[in-house]
């Protein structure tokens, strides 16, 4: 009979878990692994709150949620263990993990630093690791990864305000860079500001481009404008705004996951210019073939992102200050977050207080 | 009042128009501009027969169409008149004009040699030239164009085969180059096997990549691996053939104009490969956005390639003996081949004895 989540592992741990597809998260007593020689352990503080945590929550990607299910991958605290082999960090360190656990570490992807594409690769939770157990995510007291997935928190960066760059920073930073976005003099766009668009702006604006915002929404311009420091926005709805800005990006990171219409935005493109899609709609967009064709454009996907640039965009955001914009809100919130979050309503993205919140919800 | 097409040029020209979108060409008498001091004057001798002609003739894009329309935009030739400042070629060299003959020559496309990416390009066909006059094709006995436009043709690329590379040659070859994938070891897809497909794998193995034909026709099987030298064939409707090869391909060149489903071909390639659409459906296609991100691929486009490229698409056909499969016919015979071609009956390309067979149909 299979054990328990209390009993499978030697390390007691403690944390907030969806039981079923509620979308309703309740305190959950669990286990984690011994430390082992290559792991890292570590005293979780912040956590902070992606909109995938509530699609899995809620079981909305087929087959992914396996539940009980602990969510979190924007994952930051302090460590207190390393295994014999460790040399990445020593005890007392700030650490952080994000959204993979492990992979292969034989393919290919793996071994150009791209575990993310692994078909192998692990997630933080809700995934069946290497030793058969579920993973589980940083809603939780204490947390345990291989060194390889774990990094290195930058000394001057916030820990609370850091958090969400281990998702919604690598998410926009790693197309920026692979998709030859990252150079100064660029012209960028960013359609849709919530949690990976405003931070998308500041990494675009750190690299020296030119940044426009595209929304539905009239009431972001100010925010985009004056608040994000972006060079100009463009209300998608407005057809005179949109025809006399034609042709002007040289790419676009598109963070949108509702249903949407292409056109106009590969329209916005120079030739040769390229959308990236963060945001995963749930059914196919509609493509028009011929303005690829006569301007060279591409619509193009990008996942998270690899260990190694993970840990550079990291330090890239210390040195240049970049950190999300949060709402920082204690565990026993978390429910009510997800409902405001299901509707938009957070600028920009909710970080739990797990070191100072999480101990008084044990039952 | 305007001068008639005799009338408005000084040089006298003979072909076959289009009069409307009846599908029907007809001997037309019209006129060429006199040979300007960067220009190339060059007898007509074969002309190739693309799918854009019947497009074109029967008004099937939007706006594109003006009649009289004398279609042909893979031409070649012997230079009879060479303008004073013109150091490219001389008379009595082979030549060709392929789909542009004219661009801004200002912007950064012009600047980058991608003048079919500029703004303001003109095609060899049913647009306005700089002297405002309509450009006219290659159905016809004589061509008038800047060297900039004119391509030396290589002396042992037979110039009945060679024509098809000045369209389809280089609209397969610029992205394979342009997305990466022409390199020794790459494994290349190409979808449909017509007039584009057919080319596309003999340049992708020149290039020394494993070839794999993704056809609906099981019958294009035999002719794919034993006549063109593929490494293999899909039959495209075939889900289990399909589902073994799935994540084989580093790049897919797509040759299909009809309405036809990508998922399956974005299965086919591995992580970060790339679909380019060189085929544009009417319609715009379905696009299922995960699939793009988890593997962080691409759907591209690509139009024919700038002029530069074009002659450097040319000099390595010739290196690599490297030719269109074409039925080569009499000027008389296009009205039925253009049927066969809108029932895809050719293998693989028509072209038309222009040098031996027009002089003959003049009224």
């Amino acid at each position: 009979m299979a054990k328990s989540p209390e009993e499978e592992h030697p390390e007691k741990a403690f944390g907030w878990a969806a039981r079923d597809s509620s979308g309703i998260l309740s305190p959950f007593k669990f286990s984690r692994r011994a430390t082992g020689e290559k792991d890292i352990r570590f005293k979780v503080l912040y956590c902070g709150v992606c909109h995938s945590d509530l699609h899995m929550v809620k079981s909305e990607w087929e087959g992914a949620s396996i539940y009980p299910l602990v969510p979190g991958h924007e994952i930051v605290g302090v460590a207190t263990e390393v295994g014999s082999k460790v040399n990445k960090v020593k005890v007392g360190d700030k650490v952080g993990v994000g959204c993979l656990v492990g992979a292969c570490h034989s393919c290919d992807d793996c071994n150009n630093d791209l575990e993310v594409y692994c078909s192998k690769m692990i997630l933080t939770y809700s995934n069946i690791y290497h030793d058969g157990t579920i993973t589980y995510g940083g809603y939780s007291d204490t947390m345990v990864a291989d060194e390889r997935y774990v990094f290195r928190f930058p000394e001057n960066l916030p820990l609370d305000a850091g958090a969400p760059l281990l998702c919604a920073g690598i998410t926009v930073y790693s197309p920026l860079k692979y998709y030859g976005l990252a150079e100064a003099g660029k012209h960028i766009g960013v359609v849709g500001l919530g949690g990976l668009g405003h931070v998308a702006v500041k990494f675009a604006k750190a690299f020296g481009a030119k940044v426009t915002v595209i929304s539905t929404s009239p009431s972001k311009k100010d925010e985009a404008l004056e608040h994000l420091g972006a060079d100009s926005f463009l209300v998608s709805r407005d057809q005179e705004e949109m025809q006399a800005a034609q042709g002007t990006l040289d790419g676009i990171i598109d963070t949108i996951s509702a249903m949407h219409s292409l056109l106009p935005l590969i329209g916005l493109l120079k030739t040769h210019g390229k959308l990236v899609m963060v945001g995963a709609p749930e059914k196919p967009l509609e493509l028009p073939v011929f303005p690829l064709l006569i301007g060279r454009k591409m619509v193009a996907g990008s996942a998270t992102g690899g260990m190694k640039e993970t840990q550079e965009m990291l330090d890239f955001a210390a040195k240049h200050n970049i950190t999300a914009d949060v709402e920082v809100i204690p565990m026993e919130y978390v429910n009510t977050a997800f409902q405001r979050l299901a509707k938009g309503d957070v600028r920009y993205r909710f970080v739990i207080d797990i070191g100072n919140t999480l101990a008084a919800t044990m039952p």
